[in-house]
This record gives structure tokens, C-alpha cells and sequence, in this order.
């Protein structure tokens, strides 16, 4: 049931079948259609969601009234709001189904019993982080040192998946712009 | 002379005598003066550097040969280019003090031994990238939700430590306007 994200584990450590099977003990499947919610603003994130199949979307309210999304995450992506699931404290964000989806939900009890059981999961999930951290920063780069057209064809380069398969408003949102400034610039390529 | 890095570690995971003389055993201190550099755009980045003593900053050059600083760390905190530490690439980013700064040096490779010796490093990295993303994804949320002088004010208030002694027109930068704006807000408050 959980092969795609053992699959995914087994790119960073190594586990045994029974430390395979621990964990899969600890995960639930969560089905989730379109436009639904793992997560809504002021509710406390109670876990980490990793994507077998489908795509989700974490976005804010800006004070506009706007939406904001500010992260995907399709297949084999983890996502949360780590904020809200250290502190206990509500969420800002709201993380929602763009395609129906299929989910590993690992609760946060969970995964402190695994981390104890299992210590090579905090080796998976530190080296996760660090590849999301320099993410990060190479986008708030692009946020200061890219055109807007430049942004848009680096995101295509680096993500053509998600470009395919994210709604055009959603993406010239994400990448900071309007959509008829990404219709311009899909019409000139 | 590792004592600050030990008790910061202690706020996340508790180690024993022996872990602790392990862990020191495979530091080395690096005394760097003010504008010197631990890492040069197109070196391969080595080590997770934790300050001791002083402030540094990464920054990279943008197209229009401007500066751009990326991120601040003054004591407890880490820097390193993740992406090049991990696939040994070089570096597209500079890091340098601008204070006379003491630095414990962690390589790559000492990493790595330590990892194996004393797993709940593991788990202190862990938590560390964390709360890095977590701010990170608050810092992209700034830029696209705050007005130029809600960013200021809203740095000083997180971080009123950096804003003493982070140079006025390195901060300006850092949160996305010129110095002359900085200028105006301060003048008004």
C-alpha cells in the first residue's frame, strides 16, 4: 500500500523488512478529492503528508483577500506546515487537493515512536530538509534576481511536471505575477 | 572552548560526557576577521559552520552585479551552502564576516563519522532545518504580503539582535529595498 514512499526511503537509507514493516504500521492512507483540505487556517497541523499520488497545494490569505500559495507538492513530496506542527500553535496556511489524491498521513506521535524505533528516519528527514532548506533559498534568489519571464522558464526547466499539471492562474500567482503576464509569456515561447 | 555550541545543542538533545568529547574532538575552531571570507563563489562548500562569536552573511552577486545577502547567522546559529556541501559542486554563494567572528568548524566528513558515533546529531539537524524552512517559507510569505516598511518593522521585531548590528544598507538589501527607504522608515519611527 505504501510502496511509493518505501520506494522513496530507499533512495536516502536503508531499512529492514521489519523496520519497513514498523513503519507502515504507523502510517494511514487518506484519500483526498479535489479541492478538499488536509489542512485549514487555525486548525493545529497534526502531521506530515507524503504524496503517492495526486497534487496539493499550501497557500495563505494575504491581506488583499488573495490567495497565495507558497508550495506544491505532487508525487513523492512531503508536506506540512512545521510551524504549527512543533509549536502546537493554529495554522496560517491552508494545504489543499488540486487533483484527487492519495496520501500517507504520519501523524506527529507517530513519527516520535518511529524516530525512537527507527533512528535512520531521522537521517531521511534531515537530508529532506536540507535539499527543502536549499530550495528555499534558491527561491527567494530568484524572487530578487530574476525577470519575471526568467522565473517562469526556470521553473519550467527545474519542475516540467508541475507546470503540466498546476492551473496557469495558480502558478502566476506562485511565481509572483499576474496570469495575463504568464499568457504573454507562453504565447511568445 | 566548544562550550557554546554544546549548550546549544543541549536545548535540543541530550548528550552524554563521552558524546560530548566525541563531538569536540572532531571540531576545529576558526577565528575570522571582519570582511574575511570561509567560503568564495566556485569553491565547493566543506563544513557547517556554527557561530561562536560574531555575524556573517551569504550572499550572492545579481545579474546587475549587486550584492545580494541571502542570509544573516550571528551566535547559535549555523551556516553552509547546503547544495554544494551535498553534491560537492561549487558554490554560487560567498559567506562572509562582517564582525571579527569564532567559528566551529564541522567538515562534511566529520559530520558524517559523528552521525554514525553519536545518532542524536542526527536528530539536532533535524530540528534545526526544521525551524530553517519553517522561516524560510515565513520569509517568501513577507515578500509577497508585507508593504516595504511592515517587512522592516516586522524584522526588527523578530530579530531585534541582527538589526543593531547588521550595517544599514546590508539590511536594506536583505529585506528587498534600497538603503534610502530604510532611511525614511527609520526617520518616521
Amino acid at each position: 500500500m505504501f510502496e511509493t514512499l518505501l520506494a522513496h526511503i530507499d533512495r536516502f537509507v536503508k531499512l529492514s523488512d521489519t523496520e519497513q514493516q514498523i513503519l507502515t504500521n504507523h502510517l494511514s492512507l487518506q484519500h483526498i478529492g479535489k479541492k478538499e483540505y488536509i489542512l485549514n487556517e487555525g486548525d493545529v497541523c497534526n502531521a506530515n503528508y507524503f504524496i503517492m499520488k495526486g497534487l496539493l497545494r499550501m497557500y495563505f490569505i494575504k491581506d488583499t483577500g488573495q490567495e497565495q500559495t507558497i508550495q506544491f507538492a505532487l508525487e513523492n513530496w512531503w508536506i506540512t506546515d512545521y510551524t504549527s506542527l512543533e509549536s502546537r500553535q493554529p495554522s496560517g496556511y491552508f494545504i489543499q487537493a488540486i487533483e484527487n489524491s492519495e496520501i500517507a498521513v504520519l501523524t506527529k506521535a507517530n513519527r516520535e515512536i518511529l524516530f525512537q524505533q527507527i533512528p535512520q528516519l531521522e537521517r531521511y528527514f534531515r537530508l529532506l530538509l536540507q535539499r527543502m532548506h536549499a530550495a528555499n533559498l534558491m527561491r527567494i534568489q530568484y524572487l530578487f534576481d530574476l525577470s519575471v519571464e526568467e522565473r517562469y522558464h526556470q521553473f519550467n526547466a527545474r519542475f516540467p511536471e508541475f507546470v503540466q499539471r498546476i492551473p496557469q492562474y495558480m502558478l502566476a500567482v506562485y511565481l509572483g505575477f499576474t496570469p495575463e503576464v504568464l499568457s504573454k509569456i507562453r504565447a511568445k515561447k
